[in-house]
């Protein structure tokens, strides 16, 4: 763990969920002080702004699987903390969610170099915010959960645990969420809202019940989305319509 | 809901979890726009540099059941909101969890003013960074579970629903909070994290089991605390020491 007297070698920065402006003051700080940044194919182009002095590479990897990925990255950045002074790992959204983090963090800790982590802002925080659909509400929503629908195994999960439940990386199995959740004790006309590229300009709100998630399908195809279940995918009164015009050319439904 | 042809009258940020460089850049960008900016007690003051050009009011409060207070809160923001083109909500941590986010919201929408929520980094995301302990790990960490252990009503509730379980403003409930997590189900020996002023130079992590967690009242003592159960709270191989010594004053055990 890095100490006062023992800078950082390696930073691990969360970017955020997408737009480069949704990173922290800390996190673009310590970019424009980094030498290598080894970076994640999702990550906006815009971020290079803030490290123009640095060497970029690309290790993107999409999905769950990819270990020799995952093993060749790890080894990567060893060899780069030994012959640079600062540095960056840059991941989407926070590091400590769905970053495999731990990975990274322990081959490095067992060779004694001292580490930085950067926090940054989740996907579900993002989506809340463009939906303006707050994960909390009093007296109705005290806790949130935060999970990946699919497992490292490649199967489908869901619960009922949470008044809030919060899906990642769930956009391709919306159909299969929809008999996971009915399944798992949600009622079928339990709120779901689904959020896709929250944070950029063409942010996708779409609002469904348990029953009809399946329709989000074809509105967020190719896009990087969430699902809210239940007190935190409720919309505040006299909101705007449900279904936004997204601003590129991604097909929706009639509305 | 703001539009690009309706920029947002009142902008609320999430400042993150107290140091000023913990705000995004997007946050940062709308406060130096902002002629007001309402903010919460617990906010670094160095915030107060991003926005010198607005005038500050300090609408804080601390904990639960301010109700008046909170009815006091947005009635001055919907005024401040017809009296001026930019009005910033500044928030500790992020303003979609466990920020009263909707009843301000609401209030706002009501009167037909557009508003925008800026995601911000929460406590739990800023507690895993420092500790250097993700809240997801690979094969035993799939779901985390953010909630207050306190209600609103002032009980105290634990649950054991996920693979790791952060408890926000637990800090004073410590003994209590045991109790709970063991009737709840967890094993005595589960690893348990805390985590006060995260994100701060003095901020300050010990570990301990559940039957000990006690054990973290007196080095937590009068600090905003975040308390993490299970997978996500277990240190990484290698780790120095468990127990940090804090750089202020609070009397800490002997380690």
């Amino acid at each position: 763990m890095a100490t006062p007297t023992e800078p950082a070698r390696v930073v691990f920065i969360g970017a955020g969920p997408g737009a480069a402006d949704l990173i922290t003051l800390r996190g673009a700080r310590r970019l424009a002080d980094a030498e290598v940044v080894l970076y994640d194919a999702l990550t906006d182009p815009a971020l290079r702004e803030l490290a123009p002095q640095a060497r970029w590479v690309d290790v993107g990897k999409r999905g769950f699987g990819h270990a020799t990925g995952q093993a060749a990255i790890t080894a990567l950045l060893l060899q780069e903390a030994q012959t640079n002074r600062c540095v960056v790992r840059l991941k989407g959204g926070d590091p400590s969610m769905f970053g495999r983090l731990e990975e990274e963090l322990a081959a490095l800790d067992a060779q004694g170099i001292a580490c930085e982590v950067v926090p940054g802002v989740t996907a579900a925080l993002a989506a809340a915010a463009h939906s303006q659909r707050p994960l909390t509400r009093r007296g109705s929503g005290r806790s949130v959960s935060l999970s990946t629908a699919m497992t490292h195994l490649g199967a489908l999960q869901a619960t009922r645990s949470a008044d809030t439940e919060v899906f990642y990386m769930a956009g391709r199995q919306l159909a299969a969420l929809s008999h996971k959740l009915l399944e798992a004790g949600w009622p079928a006309c339990t709120e779901v809202c689904v959020v896709s590229r929250a944070g950029w300009p063409d942010a996708l709100t779409t609002e469904h019940s348990v029953a009809s998630l399946a329709d989000g399908a074809a509105p967020h195809a190719g896009r990087p989305a969430v699902v809210t279940v239940g007190a935190g995918a409720v919309a505040l009164m006299h909101k705007t319509p449900a279904i936004e015009r997204p601003q590129d050319q991604t097909p929706g439904p009639a509305d």
